[in-house]
């Protein structure tokens, strides 16, 4: 190899789109690839769902806060997530793991408690995996595989001009919630015997170490009110990110409203103990796992009064851009963040 | 945790078992879970089946003697072997990686080079994946998804007494063609001014670098004959081995006869090259991704005169055991040898 461009001159998702380009999907099963939440795939009666991520210690997870059990539960619930945010129901799962001998059979037990937690609680089945050695470290692979129908499938690229946007829950406390937990380690390690001060602060500490995926709009919620989304996407990278991707593949813009992107007030306070901007962690911070989604106009009395439902926003016209329309009355394009860090070898 | 069970006490299967056993199937789409070479699942008009593999630089592959490409290439084909173990034709992959620093652009595309060679030639599409930081090396999670029919599906618990074993093709040359690039390397690694011999060694060191998984057999020949396996398991970590996870699985015994193994006179005499018995590289060598599987004795007729098949023994009463006839004439026990290593942190 002659030259060398390194990975994050193109980010995660330049990288997979540079490398994926040139696919073209050949089996007529094959209804939908890569650049969505999940795939989608035609096997008949139903609508296969499949959607893939992969863990790596000290990336995404640190074992210092976070304990085995939960990181099995949330492998699975982030997996959960993008099956609910293509408006479809998760019905099995595998999982891989390639640990090293650091790793008892005890601590990959309790890892597989959060796994069966999840499983039970979703109402998915473990169906297969694998597990292998690495040489350092600890990696987690889990594919999730749900049903959906045709015509109720909800894609990135379905917003549309005039379209309400909405979303599920409050935004920012993931974050903080890891904020928290780093301040608490760095104090730890430069002083063993202090006790941990987590504080007053479940809420936030647990929408980190224990998010949940909105089951309850997809499977309750939005069949009752006969909803189906334009437009959905799960909020994993930030709500700023997300509103790209979808307005990205959707050839739209979006006016997005601070005062209707919920934040509670106790993430407020610790943000700004943390000296960080509340709406910026909501915009950037990620890991919250609601589901930011699009309606039709007409649709708006179907979600007014629906349960735990936020409307943040609307769709526009692409030549509009994305924008934040703030609090105080001004204006901004939106800036998307990413959180790609590629490590060392 | 007060206990610490070291996880070479179980062994990869062991540990499989011994964390999904009290696994309950939930939902009436999870056809079969965790013990075969693919889960299958009943989407309605066809059975899904599905298989996941987890590879781990310094375990699966060494990046001195193994090009990105094949890699690429032969990690999908790793997978689609499976899909087809189970008399399933695979459609689509989704791939996971973790990577370093150390990985550039250039080099994934090398990668991506390999998976796409092996999307085409095997009509696949590459439908989903994720790719994330690892803090040392590369680790490649697949999960290949196919189609099956309820009925002619091949699981490894349906080999009955009175059924005859057979092998698609000879076995032992990848597990020598890792010998050899082995040998190579300490080679270079002691004076990297020699050139690596790799002799007149392609198709050995081929069936390791750059395996293939029985297509033809699964898309061409058995439907043309009208054959369905009892049962059936592909090579992946040698012959006795996977002899051993059919008969335990389908509660049986086995005579496997030695003279019906087919090994290549070049890979025999390589196998002397390095002082080993040419039948126990068969028999734990691995890597061969051949498919091992059973037939009904009123379907000998069948297999007698297909290409490539071999007639490697018999199915017999549990009480019997699996043993081994050698080409002397004696018969003793077969042992089946793992390869579980768990790296050090």
């Amino acid at each position: 190899m002659s030259k060398r461009t390194d990975v994050n001159e193109l980010g995660e998702f330049g990288l997979i789109e540079h490398l994926t380009h040139n696919i073209k999907l050949k089996n007529k099963s094959s209804l939908k690839g890569i650049g969505d939440d999940a795939a989608v795939l035609d096997y008949g009666d139903k609508m296969v769902v499949v959607s893939t991520d992969i863990l790596s210690e000290g990336i995404h997870f640190d074992l210092m806060y976070m304990p085995l059990k939960h990181l099995g539960y949330k492998s699975v619930v982030v997996n959960l997530s993008d099956i609910y945010s293509m408006n479809a129901i998760p019905k099995q799962i595998t999982i891989s793991l390639a640990f090293s001998n650091r790793f008892s059979v005890e601590a990959l037990e309790e890892f597989y408690e959060g796994v069966k937690a999840a499983c039970d609680f979703y109402h998915v089945d473990l169906v297969g995996g694998d597990t292998t050695s690495s040489l350092k470290g600890l990696f987690i692979s889990i594919t999730a595989i749900g049903e959906g129908q045709k015509d109720t499938l909800a894609y990135r690229n379905g917003a549309k001009e005039g379209d309400i946007l909405c979303l599920t829950g409050d935004l920012g406390a993931a974050y903080l919630g890891l904020q928290i937990l780093e301040r608490e380690k760095q104090i730890y390690l430069s002083n063993p015997g202090v006790q941990p001060d987590l504080g007053s602060n479940e809420y936030i500490i647990g929408r980190q170490l224990k998010p949940e995926a909105r089951k309850d709009m997809i499977t309750e919620f939005f069949p009752k009110a006969g909803l189906v989304p334009t437009s959905m996407i799960d909020i994993s990278d930030g709500l700023a990110s997300e509103l790209f991707h979808i307005c990205h593949a959707s050839g739209v813009g979006a006016i997005l409203n601070e005062g209707g992107v919920p934040i509670r007030p106790d993430v407020e306070e610790q943000a700004i103990a943390f000296k960080l901007d509340p709406i910026t962690c909501a915009l950037s911070g990620g890991e919250d796992y609601e589901l930011l989604f699009s309606v039709a106009p007409e649709d708006l009395e179907k979600v007014k009064y629906m349960p735990d439902i936020y409307i943040c926003g609307e769709i526009v016209g692409k030549e509009e851009g994305i924008k934040l329309h703030t609090k105080g009355g001004n204006i901004h394009p939106l800036k998307a963040q990413g959180w790609v860090h590629f490590g060392n070898d």
